[in-house]
């Protein structure tokens, strides 16, 4: 897992700088594509960092994936929409898999698949890659919905900011095992093991407004496992 | 939600600056500490965000609280440990709780609970404040764990660094309703409802090593759903 450039790696894995080398627990890390992709696409929720005024600022935004080309959006009047355009972002993907209950507290950890990226946040002019990028976003969250609904009026496009990230750097972190030995006597008599951690998915509550014999759509009935 | 300062306000709701204040949607914004402490509390990572070299970096950790304060540890070589003691962070912690399904894209949204918090990283030095700073985080992931596992050995604290950040800022930002009315003619016709998303704690997966005899620990119990 060295930053070395073959051929196959400009393609398949992302480079190796002091920006994105993880430095604890590096046999944790991935820098291939399709791990960083496979988090970013499982991930609902994205926290991304910028500096407003001098100071670090995170913020929880919901995102979309375009082969190497993170897409963000918001309000023209919120913060990141301000703050981030041209400027560089940091953002952070998390899946918690599990509790990692092991024989001392220093042994303990998280079973976890993570995705740091690092990149510049740029405003798309373009309608249509602003409608590009919203469909990007929509899909991530709900696969198939955008072609149940009409598309964004103008109106609604006037207000909103979208924005795209180019992955400059890439790293990600899993940790997907079980506990380790002790290491002080008496260790070996305490109990340990995993918590598994999931997220799940209810059943839909239909809105009361929706009229009778509207069925619930196929992105819905997909994501609630019906289909 | 404004910033007033009464005497109530210093005990019981964080000032309100340009730092945290809530630009989008500010009826969804919350300054009151039980509402900030809740979401700390029920959340297991915190992605804490700071500047290394002008550039903003994100990493999820887990975290614990105390009060007003918020502790995090690391390796003493990780990047958190290096780069942020004595420099402002600010850490996100954000529970989904559904996908807002709307009739139209635009009005589509997330139910969720998140917080932002602003601070400085301090190191701390002496050793009683180190442990108390790792029991709350320990507590904070698995309570009841601490007590039933020996303390720390002094090795294992002298490879660890334990950060303190006291909340100089804060805003809980909660989204708990339906879904409203569409903005054209025609979403009045369009399914919408609300998907809850939870997350799910499974059966405890006991290490293979953990001799005959040893029970499941209560606090593994608890967190299991079995007491």
């Amino acid at each position: 897992m060295t930053g070395s450039s073959s051929a196959a790696d400009a393609t398949e894995r992302f480079g190796v700088s002091n920006l994105n080398r993880v430095r604890r627990h590096p046999e944790r890390a991935h820098y291939d594509r399709a791990t960083v992709h496979d988090i970013l696409d499982r991930g609902l929720v994205a926290h991304v960092a910028f500096v407003d005024q001098g100071r670090p600022i995170v913020i929880p935004m919901t995102y979309g994936r375009d082969d190497d080309r993170i897409y963000l959006h918001g309000a023209r009047k919120g913060r990141v929409a301000t703050a981030t355009n041209g400027e560089p972002v940091s953002i952070g993907v998390t899946l918690v898999d599990g509790l990692v209950i092991a024989r001392s507290l220093f042994d303990s950890s998280m079973n976890y698949r993570a995705v740091v990226i690092h990149g510049r946040a740029v405003e798309l002019e373009h309608r249509a890659e602003r409608l590009h990028a919203l469909r990007c976003i929509s899909e991530h969250v709900l696969p198939g919905r955008w072609d149940e609904v009409r598309e964004p009026s103008e109106q609604e496009l006037k207000g909103t900011v979208v924005l795209a990230v180019e992955i400059e750097a890439a790293s990600a972190k899993v940790r997907a095992h079980g506990v380790g030995h002790g290491n002080e006597p008496g260790d070996e008599r305490v109990w340990a093991g995993v918590i598994p951690i999931s997220t799940t998915v209810g059943s839909p509550m239909q809105d009361p407004e929706v009229p009778a014999g509207v069925p619930v759509p196929p992105s819905v009935v997909r994501m609630c496992g019906g289909g």
